[in-house]
């Protein structure tokens, strides 16, 4: 039976036949590998993810973790399945060789991750944060630092964490209130409150390193206002000795878990750090080490952010697409009613697909979920061309890109994708709403990705306040080349309805760009910006299924079925889902002042 | 402190501003009432759902009913709320004197459970199901059934059900294999399966009536295929005597309760009727009595049925409403960053509502909640003029409008307020998605309702392809009617802007209507039906808050800041929730085959 994680003839279909993964066995950095070596991965990643993986989601889901006042407890399965993870080489399956690890495009470790994300999204966020930690601090860190906590963490002996928010600052981190002091010896004792850190307390690992944002007060003791304070530490939960062995307890307490409605397989802390329960070295406050420069620490956790706004968008696909093909795999089995023209009650009833609503709400699920994965997929190939493109001008685009990519890359999938799980709990009917089901918890799971590394409202004043403006909008300019090529290439494959459908809005979108930052007021600028999100989000995905569709048409024929499913998907994105843009970008243009006039005692 | 269930204020604008519950006094049905009668109710219910029914709401959904194999145990709160909620004579709010009732106007009975609903769905479904359940058999029962049943429903000693589907035939009632068959002495003895049938077992009263679809075998014993061979029947879970008394056990029996992702105090069950665990006067099959006339049970049931979709709307709207004054409530209340014009970090942080998109959340959270309660009290308003008004061409219009408003009451509610729950989680940002506050419940309740009562696919089946044709399209042309006088009305309170904006979409939607019938092709004119429901809803939406700006213009002045809030939620509906409709009308106006064209081996 097909697997109901993800489809493997359309992830071959994107590393494969859209964007050309083989070439990248070019690449020096690559050379080793082969399309067999990919391919080998790819299974890997299946098998493991769905004998060790997906055995628990459910079972995780029921059973969260609990805290008994001293010790976090999780089921089992959880660490033999990050065991089996770590085994298989897959935390390094990206790094340097030199470090253990595979030399993996980008491409292919997002490829394989997206099964375990299917599998067990809530299971999978130890090891995407312990990688993101990890290659935080190989950009950061110091030589000394990497020996002491990446090589651990990159062999599976460490797990790793962010550490932002605190309760009294969300999303506003230039109003955190933990604090630093140096030492004589170069650390520095670390006080504050730290909230929803992932991953913040367990024993799933011997170790647990949390990057965790502060900031040393000046030599009045006084703390510098904003961002501009901030700086990044490491602090382990054990402190580590000169030869890699563990020492002492550090001083970073679990507060308590926080209880969601879903990824509760995923630990989810208040961490107190320095409050006195420890005192490493017979002294208060949390050992800390400095990571890169001081007050320069938020664009070292943007390393982190960036990965970790990728991942999600990939968590909130991959949620998705298992919904998604669960749902398939529940209409073509589930005899129910019958067509309206042919209503006969005398005949048996009919499978579920049969019915033209439930197609659309499979149709509608299969370009949310296969677009969003295509996204994903195109901005690791990006990450690729980032590290390894031949020339510096390649190198600077292919960043450009995935700096406006990356929002839209976090926020879409995030909506389009729960929306999927949505339909997908719809074609169950009441079985949907049901535990005995899947579906629910995939709905419940990824009504999250809209809330963390970052609300949909902060990706879209990233967008609109800061990306499509960077460096002249070059960025901007960038993509619509892009776009703009692909257009050709569509008119030449007789996709010029489509060409010329997103043509049109997307010249329409850069005009709106200007009204929008002539305003003159920031305040009117960024009023709906998650409007300006969303239709900048269809565009993009409208651009990606043209992308899709050109490919399929290329394609070898053989296979008409697969290429036959992409184009009429295209076709349904372009004709039910980009005229949802044109009022959106009506609104933007009119600059309305709706919301902003809006006063609180009017509620 | 205000309520965060309903806005009094809000209902008493549309009971008293809006609808002119005060005229109905001059009906003799109602004369007994006053405004002072109307408000005491009003107050009771706050009072009682505030007190007996928001006190358990988390408990409940903590510590859903088990089955322990012999009963069913739920937490005693549940029936010391309900036992409140009969003692207050809320039962029979709606009924005749004669019976023990109170004889409100539905409108009013409506706005006073709406307290329960927006406290707690899950414990108010016991009484919406009995009272549906009692109506039903008023209507069509006999004598002794009122007697024997009815009584003691509106006596609150029994609890009702509704038994329409069975585990192979969801929606599709055609499908049912539930047999009685006659006994000499009249009586039937019944047996099959029932599925998804809410309180169909519990402890909470003394009785449980259920009314149940079934076939009657012919003297072949074969069924009648269709839903032209469905009767309906009583069957009760403890026999009753003709002195009331209970008697025997009848053979119902509690198969397994269905564990719901939400709503989970309501019991959801599987029930096995007549297989044998009981034999009723020494019989196997349990005891049934027929309802009405044998083969007309559909319609019979009917009654229940619509009267549940009017119910579960009102459910869906005050989920959302309580989600709307919560989230407005936490976003008065959490300091959280400052605006984008201002961001000096040494200023303290402004509370979220002073935030463009936070308020965008709230804006739109109010104008689908106080929309959707408009909507909903209209037809309760709409039932008052069925059965009171002077002529019977008002009452025949009532019921006109009232058929073809019934799916957009269901099904708009479910998909709009929903999506108010999921903005209330989204301005609670991480809090929001955590069980220490009451969004993430409220969303989880709330996602029941695009399912039962009728899937969203059958809402728009109903409407598209039965509500806008029927009597020569008379609903459709009252409703044009209605809308077209309150455009004139608008124009007259300088609203012209938006009578514009609603008058030629509406008038775009009777041709796409035409369009779609037109299309000779019944598989073609109902492909796209959901979207037909959608745009429809939509612009009864637009109609509904017009009509509330009206009011709010004609009001006297005195409470400013409420009337600026109504105006400027009416603003907004048409600013940025009526365009929708453009693309979705030009979508169905090419008879769009995307989704009709799709094979089952695309995907």
């Amino acid at each position: 039976m097909a697997s109901t994680i993800l489809s493997r003839r359309d992830l071959d279909f994107l590393l494969y036949e859209w964007l050309d993964a083989e070439s990248l066995i070019q690449r020096q950095r690559f050379s080793e590998h082969s399309r067999e070596t990919f391919d080998a991965v790819l299974d890997l990643c299946e098998q493991l993810a769905t004998d060790k993986f997906a055995n628990h989601n459910k079972k995780s889901d029921q059973n969260e973790p609990h805290f008994d006042g001293e010790r976090v407890h999780i089921i089992p399965e959880v660490r033999q399945a990050l065991d089996a993870f770590t085994e298989a080489g897959l935390i390094t399956a990206g790094h340097d060789a030199e470090l253990g690890g595979m030399q993996l495009p980008c491409l292919l470790e997002k490829a394989g991750f997206a099964w375990f994300n299917g599998a067990n999204v809530a299971t999978s966020a130890y090891p995407m944060l312990s990688i993101g930690n990890a290659n935080t601090l190989l950009k950061c860190g110091s030589a000394q630092q990497i020996e002491q906590f990446v090589k651990p963490l990159l062999a599976g002996r460490f797990f790793g964490t962010m550490c932002l928010s605190e309760p009294q600052a969300g999303s506003s981190l230039s109003d955190i209130l933990s604090q630093a002091i140096a030492e004589p010896d170069g650390s520095y004792r670390l006080r504050g409150n730290k909230m929803w850190i992932s991953g913040g307390e367990h024993d799933l690992s011997q170790n647990i390193i949390h990057l965790v944002l502060a900031k040393v007060p000046d030599v009045n003791g006084k703390l510098i206002p904003g961002v501009k304070g901030i700086s990044l530490f490491i602090v382990p939960k054990f402190l580590v000795n000169d030869d890699g062995s563990l020492g002492e307890r550090n001083d970073v307490v679990l507060a308590g878990l926080n209880h969601k409605m879903g990824y509760r397989g995923t630990t989810n802390c208040l961490l107190n750090f320095g409050e006195g329960k420890y005192q490493p070295h017979g002294k208060p406050g949390a050992v800390a080490y400095l990571v890169g420069k001081l007050h320069h620490g938020l664009a070292a956790m943007f390393n982190m952010m960036n990965e970790a706004r990728i991942g999600v968008g990939l968590g909130a696909v991959m949620l998705g697409y298992t919904g998604y093909l669960q749902s398939l795999d529940y209409a073509r089995n589930r005899p129910q009613g019958r067509p309206p023209a042919n209503k006969d009650p005398s005949q048996p009833q009919v499978p579920l697909v049969e019915h033209t609503d439930v197609r659309r709400m499979l149709l509608a699920q299969k370009t949310y979920v296969e677009g969003g994965l295509a996204l994903i997929l195109y901005c690791a190939r990006l990450v690729d061309e980032e590290k390894t493109a031949d020339s510096t001008e390649a190198r600077t685009s292919a960043t450009l890109l995935l700096d406006i990519l990356t929002p839209i890359a976090k926020s879409w999938p995030s909506q389009w994708c729960l929306e999927a799980n949505n339909l997908a709990i719809q074609i169950h009917g009441g079985y949907g709403y049901t535990r005995e089901y899947n579906v629910e918890q995939l709905y419940r799971d990824n009504r999250l990705n809209p809330i963390h590394e970052g609300t949909h409202g902060i990706q879209a004043i990233d967008l609109l306040g800061r990306k499509v403006v960077m460096n002249s909008g070059a960025a901007m300019t960038l993509l619509s080349e892009k776009i703009l090529h692909t257009l050709v290439r569509a008119e030449q494959c007789q996709l010029t309805e489509h060409s010329g459908a997103l043509g049109k809005r997307w010249k329409r979108l850069l005009h709106t760009t200007e009204i929008l930052h002539g305003a003159n007021d920031l305040n009117v600028t960024l009023a709906n910006a998650s409007v300006y999100l969303e239709a900048f989000g269809h565009l993009v995905m409208s651009w990606i299924w043209l992308e899709q569709a050109i490919a399929a048409h290329a394609a070898e024929r053989g296979d008409q079925s697969f290429y036959a499913g992409k184009q009429q998907a295209c076709d349904w994105f372009f004709r039910w889902e980009l005229p949802r843009v044109d009022a959106q970008l009506d609104l933007l243009d009119s600059l309305d002042k709706t919301t902003l006039a809006m006063q609180d005692d009017w509620f």
